[in-house]
């Protein structure tokens, strides 16, 4: 492995770290959709400023570590500059940085080490890190009440949902996407660690795979069904869709959430091994695709338009009525979309013979309420899917807009 | 992504798959020690035919999926003949070919796919399947008592073990690694699969950023203690060593086992928040090397060779008594040494506000008995760094030696 790592990063200065990748040399407001890779390259940086956050619509990586943390604290004084830790560091490690100058063997031998190390020598793997803030953050903690977004809600029980506590909520979240797992777990656990005393994590979620691609120029993934999926995602070139359904805009709630997003994560436990005696057809069926090249019941490409009208033998239609596309499609939803970015995982077993396995579901839209709540509420009560998977952990997080070199995240929401 | 994909090799000839990688031109007996990637390549593929099985001494990759699976029958016919279907499946799936030749989209539209689909565009990307035995398959369900190796002892308690019967034990093992953690957890999937009704999973871990290298050409990697791991770790370059202390020779045991190993699993809990509190300098003696460079203390490069007596301020030694270099080292263990082959692991979190982080150590000898567990049974006792880590899983698996074309995993059990 050669070229710009995190050792050798250290002690440049601002003006050399700025060309230390691709991505960084786009500067802020620059088009970040195309600054960070479109395949996995160890290499390149993805630009941290910009009027959205990173880790959106940006390319989606290969590896992620989302974690959701609680305020320990009551002080909103230590919350507040804990957020403008963040930034800092959060700048400097989607850099290729360590976490501060000193980092890991820079300081004294008799203090515990800035950083924690276990990435000093690989490159910024186009890390981006995104942070959100969970509703019962907007409690009577932190005087926050008044500034709570109303597209930012308690989500209702959907059906057959199985929620475990200890796999949902939060005050804040850190999505940490790398195309190198230990870059991207080393960034959530620095951050994680400068909060001490501040935050606790709450709970914390591995995923490879990126089952979404968010940009054009990369392939479709497969999910752990086997199909493609996100073929029909809001890609990052989808810039009036992006205002439409993604971004928060001027006048939607308060103004600090402009330019932000509102996130929802579901920990989807996927019953692989019953799926997988399901057969080819019927497994098509429930997706409303094709399993082998992704293309729509009745089309022959991948990216050829979903017909939901399509007729199949005796006059019902190919798409069936519980098909997942057809539930979930923006045909059908009066044109609302949502941008996904899941991951698979695997959690080891479940203790009674089967892979803890799944899709860990994170999906930005502009307004929950209108969005993501009625579609699951559609799905749950009717896709066919449902017989394979399990909702097992559940979270909402408002992800404010992105920042530039001078200000911090939460600037908006503390002003 | 371009190149030879699963997609692109199904319905090519034996002929044709046997160009599909470098690894795989190098053939039955060649030197497959040079035939792997020396770093992430996810187009290459690793020979899966030789004297000893893949995935030991062949080139580490960036990811780990290892399952331990209890056998469910009580017909030692079908335990056999699942040996027989997973070599077939292991040659294929390490070629990166789909589990069978229908593959996922191939067979019968009413039957379940022969393959589960997740890894249908992805290339074989260094995978490795290797299997073992654990000592419970040699109880009286399959008559192989007498077949039970000396080296195969039920592994003892060591003190301060906390190990958890959930992530412990198991009648067989698989462990897969390659360079994309989708092909590793497809291939164990589909393992499990074919298993179905003659194994269950007993437990499983995920793994990254290898924390030993097995081969010169490879950097060494840090663990989540952020200190480079395995500097000193036996190479696949060191065939007399090998010879010595992993591979199991004619006369050593049962003559099944000839060119076999024997692994030590171990999951290793650290307590990060507890380490990430110590000083640099105390984190440096309790390992007895520097952060930095990974040099032993009192030495300036990494692979400087160990000098224990080396003495610092006071006339106390340099490298102290109860540092882990020390303890480990071969100097102090009569010339005895293991191969490791370990990966790091964030599982979520532990409830408490941790991340539940640590080392899923591997470790290949020729005889447990003499090598790992006096080694461990100093480490446990005396080692400075146990107050760091905890023993949460183990297990001990017989690793029989490779195969040929023709031949299969338990041909040598149960001839």
């Amino acid at each position: 492995m050669t070229g710009v790592t995190r050792r050798k990063l250290f002690g440049l200065t601002g003006a050399g770290i700025a060309l230390a990748g691709a991505g960084a040399a786009a500067g802020v407001g620059a088009d970040r959709l195309v600054a960070g890779a479109t395949e996995p390259a160890a290499m390149s940086a993805v630009d941290f400023h910009g009027e959205h956050q990173a880790g959106i619509v940006t390319p989606t990586q290969a590896n992620l570590h989302f974690a959701a943390l609680d305020v320990t604290t009551t002080e909103v004084a230590a919350l507040r500059e804990l957020l403008r830790t963040w930034t800092d560091a959060a700048r400097r490690m989607t850099a290729g940085q360590q976490v501060t100058p000193d980092g890991a063997v820079g300081g004294a031998a008799q203090a515990p080490p800035a950083d924690t190390g276990e990435a000093l020598d690989l490159p910024a793997s186009d890390l981006t890190l995104t942070i959100g803030f969970g509703p019962s953050l907007f409690d009577d903690r932190f005087g926050l009440a008044a500034k709570r977004p109303p597209q930012l809600v308690d989500l209702p029980a959907f059906p057959k949902d199985k929620l475990d506590p200890a796999r949902s909520g939060g005050d804040l979240c850190i999505q940490a996407c790398a195309n190198d797992p230990q870059v991207a777990v080393h960034a959530v656990r620095n951050l994680v660690r400068l909060g001490f005393g501040t935050t606790a994590v709450r709970w914390s979620q591995l995923g490879f795979g990126r089952s979404s691609s968010t940009s054009r120029a990369q392939q479709t993934p497969r999910n752990l069904f086997g199909f493609k999926d996100g073929t029909n995602n809001i890609k990052s070139e989808d810039t009036d869709v992006l205002r439409d359904q993604v971004w928060a805009q001027a006048g939607d709630g308060p103004e600090w959430m402009t330019g932000g997003t509102y996130l929802v994560a579901r920990r989807i436990r996927m019953h692989i091994e019953t799926w997988d005696r399901e057969s080819l057809e019927g497994q098509e069926q429930i997706i409303g695709r094709t399993k082998d090249s992704g293309a729509p019941l009745g089309q022959s490409g991948e990216y050829d338009p979903v017909d939901l009208d399509v007729g199949g033998a005796g006059g019902e239609p190919l798409i069936a009525e519980d098909a997942h596309i057809r539930l979930a499609s923006h045909q059908t939803r009066n044109g609302v979309r949502i941008l996904r970015r899941g991951y698979n995982f695997v959690d080891g077993s479940d203790g009674v013979g089967h892979l803890e396995a799944g899709l860990f579901f994170l999906a930005f839209n502009r307004d929950t309420r209108t969005q993501y709540i009625p579609m699951q509420q559609a799905l749950s009560a009717k896709d066919a899917m449902m017989e394979y998977v399990q909702h097992t952990g559940s979270a909402h997080f408002a992800i404010p807009p992105g920042v530039g070199p001078d200000s911090s995240w939460g600037d908006g929401l503390f002003a």
